[in-house]
């Protein structure tokens, strides 16, 4: 095996540099119209909610890439100030209270990647210079993709469900082929400018079986991973953003590339699609194998962290 | 003047304890059905969306209550760290990323208080032992709120415009009969489980003028406060979160009790309303003062941080 | 195999308690007088320097207790944001700067631990209510111990090399006979007043074989560990402090009392002596090894870290 | 007035580059070796220490370098944790303990600089390129200097004193020629590689007056700064390192060249000598001009912190 540059082997991918002016950092996101957004709308039903984001900081850990670290929290003020008398409130007539603060990756639990995040050939998306994320994300910061929002029609592509498993193996790969299946066999459209949350049932073995199950020998998650037709796929149908229930969206070492996560390079920096990882669908998967609906108003709204490389959010299904 | 008794004060105001259970932690977002949900979805007409928080980690600072500071950001990995030698990808065919920390209060912008928050007479929401916030809120964190969601119709209610002002000045109070006029005036009906946005413009003060002139002398903050009828219209109206322009939802001192924010224990501790605090309503504001459509899909998502007295949020109103 | 409760194996245990007055947070260290300091001062003969701490934040990682995590550092400030134009410096001529950050344990690296650091039957050393504890150290604090410094003379003990070993076993146990012995074969007297550093050679595995050689299956260094004899020892001597080269200064798990680190129950909390752990002492010791001369001006000096169970250190070895 | 640039300021400058090998990151240091050590410790006389570190994390604040922030410190476990069920002991039979972490500026305490920490025309000390701070000190950060430690003959130079004052007023300027004369007074020599600690008074006037009047319209501190005779002393008393209880141990504006602290730029990156800023010399002073005896054993010691801009030290002064 010989590892592949990934500026070759993208030299032909489709981009979406310059579609929207050569200063836009909002990237597939602006595919997100007030249409997109009331045909979002238009796919509630029943008004029930599922809320996508990981608990945040528990004691025993969170999944998150390795080398990062997951989420620490701590109490500024707490009750216990008030009884060994390192806090009082003045003039509050009795109110009291408790603050904190939280020390965390931005990426280091269910979030939205900034389209610089990952770049290659040392440029970002529509071209800004890498040497902008210097000190912070000069371009491309999730700071754009936050001030507009991610409002859309969602559709839940179950395929752990579809191939009759619980979850998907270590490394195991979903081709395009495999997410239309998925969709027949679920009886949903796939639509241009949909967002599709693509289920592994990966993450849940983090939380059932634990951290050393989770990352084994070798850390690498089941996914979709670069084929021409699936990077041609996502730019017919102005995919503008998708979702999935393992920490970077995508096989992690590509069957195809041999390399990492070339997705990041082809659909996030090449393309501007937004990517929301990490997040729980075992919920909303069962919810929709028993009604036989899949597809929903999608929210996600990641914070507007200047500079900042991506941004922890909760999304939320609307069925 | 001398300072009251926040318990005395609040001896015969409405509370929510006990009305969906012992074990209940998510107050009064439970009024927050389906069909809330789906009455919040039929509010919007053409799609447009707006995202309500604030950006976090300025250089210039943030807007903060006092006491607290705002989140700092920095970078774990930048185009520096591959300059520089310090970090090299392995097997990645020359795909490199940038990466990143933050260290924040968690009520340290766009933000929604765990219903633990703030308590008074050793009693959280729904009678939990002020104890239990000890080391992390072990009931009444923000993670059982984050579990539902807030989604619902939410409606502005612009009082600086109503007064026809840009910001109300400092400490100046909004009454119930102020809230109901500017309804009126905009043409909006206000409907049990309505999620009201209150506009004071004071929030911008912060960022036209700068931080002296948003602290000035004395902290104080406009907007509504303790009293008979204004409580018992939130527990009759049944509203389940209501969010405001101002750091802290309320007067900060309130000139009816004379204590610090009363509505913190009346409102938040008693009936468990959600509080969303520190928004940016100013775009929002200026597109229902055109086209006269007050009334909105509110979607507010806090992430589900263990253990949290709050957590940073955008908030997204779709009309 | 029965834990036993700590609070019966120290019944009988000799305390320190009340012998500076009830208010004392200083403890043994309040032995190291301006004679003691003449002392050690006239242990120096030629010179020769040794700093003893560990390098702190490591990209590899660096050796830390269970549960706790190494070191994180940020640049706040360095060429980068120069170069992407992210800070200029006013009136600077051309001045430019970098600035950091560091997110630790405070006992994340070689260190002191505070008086107060460990307790049981829910007193501090020398009576204080472990209640105090909440919210930051308001008693026995590492601050008056950082106020008073520890200056004395110090005495190599080389365990490992005495026992002809590179290092000492993964939970191996060193006695007061194999102190003694070793000080004899040194031809170090040890005297009242002495600060003993212990060495097992146990820290440098993680240095030389990785995280999974250092960690185990069980956390378990090697040490001394309580017995009547030994904290008789330490009492009658006088000991103001003491290190070693390991994480925490004893036998994690007590061949004697089964269960975990009762010297800091015994030594710590009762006796008041001063914990300095996670030392690097292969250069001493080969210095020691080579001139035959044990002893030295031992130099350490915490922070003054107002609430801290302790501070990260970097003593210095003058002989 | 017109800023000058400080690479024209320092072209005749003298320099230590090369002095100790191209690959030298220790500097002025390498000045103390151990015939200087020994100096020092010949120094001492009756045994008595006085610990130079500030306070650090106290609530009411800490004095730090305009746009940095003082010290955070969180309890990552207390009593608190146990009361409320939090956190368990396993195999413990009884002991608990207490936890913590920080959050700090490296330079927002009493501190030692890196080398590298201030440069101009691209270069660090010794020449490095100021690209290699790019992600950590690649060059010239303090660990060289923690290794090494500085220890030696400390001269205490209480200018404050000297001139009948409390403290210096702001932006009071100190002169060769007055350091001189200091010494004159207080009948102490002024010898090679001493390592000089200067006294204005100025770091008291945080804690004895507050925040406001310490850091007052503009932030300008006392001390000596930039001309030609000074740098020149330095370099031929080969001075290794000095100290002051300010926070940037120079004139914030040099009267001289009008630009902000030049001194950096000479005696930092050119001649390497380290800085020791923000000490409390108070106690110490008060000693000395009781006894009249102002030379003593220094010890300073920085962390070794990997990449550092600098290092929290707590220095001791042995009488």
């Amino acid at each position: 095996m010989s590892e592949r540059d990934i500026t070759e082997v993208l030299a032909d991918a489709p981009s979406n540099w310059g579609k929207w002016g050569d200063d836009d950092e909002t990237g597939a996101l602006n595919y997100l119209t007030e249409a997109e957004v009331l045909r979002g709308v238009q796919a509630v039903e029943h008004g029930r909610t599922f809320t996508l984001g990981l608990p945040i900081g528990r004691r025993e850990g969170d999944p998150v890439w390795p080398g990062r670290s997951a989420a620490d929290h701590y109490m500024e003020l707490d009750k216990g100030h008030f009884e060994s008398g390192k806090f009082e409130m003045p003039a509050a007539g009795g109110l009291e209270y408790a603050d904190d603060v939280i020390y965390m990756f931005l990426q280091g639990t269910t979030q939205f990647d900034a389209l610089g995040h990952v770049w290659y050939d040392d440029q970002l998306y529509n071209g800004f210079d890498a040497g902008t994320t210097k000190g912070g994300m000069g371009r491309c910061s999730i700071e754009p993709m936050a001030d507009h929002g991610v409002v859309g029609r969602g559709v839940l592509l179950d395929v752990a469900r579809h191939r009759g498993r619980e979850r998907l193996d270590r490394g195991e790969r979903i081709t395009l082929d495999d997410l239309e299946a998925c969709a027949d066999e679920q009886g949903v459209d796939l639509r241009p400018r949909d967002i599709p949350l693509i289920r592994t049932g990966w993450i849940e073995l983090f939380y059932e079986e634990g951290e050393e199950a989770f990352y084994g020998d070798e850390f690498d998650e089941p996914g979709i991973t670069y084929s021409d037709d699936l990077v041609e796929w996502f730019h017919e149908m102005e995919i503008p953003a998708f979702g999935t229930d393992t920490i970077a969206n995508e096989q992690t070492v590509s069957d195809e590339t041999e390399t990492l996560l070339p997705l990041h390079g082809a659909l996030l920096r090449d393309q501007g699609v937004a990517f929301n990882e990490i997040n729980r669908l075992d919920e909303l998967a069962d919810d929709c194998a028993e009604d036989g609906k899949y597809d929903f108003l999608y929210v996600g709204s990641p914070l507007k962290i200047v500079g900042g490389t991506g941004s922890p959010v909760n999304p939320i299904a609307i069925k």
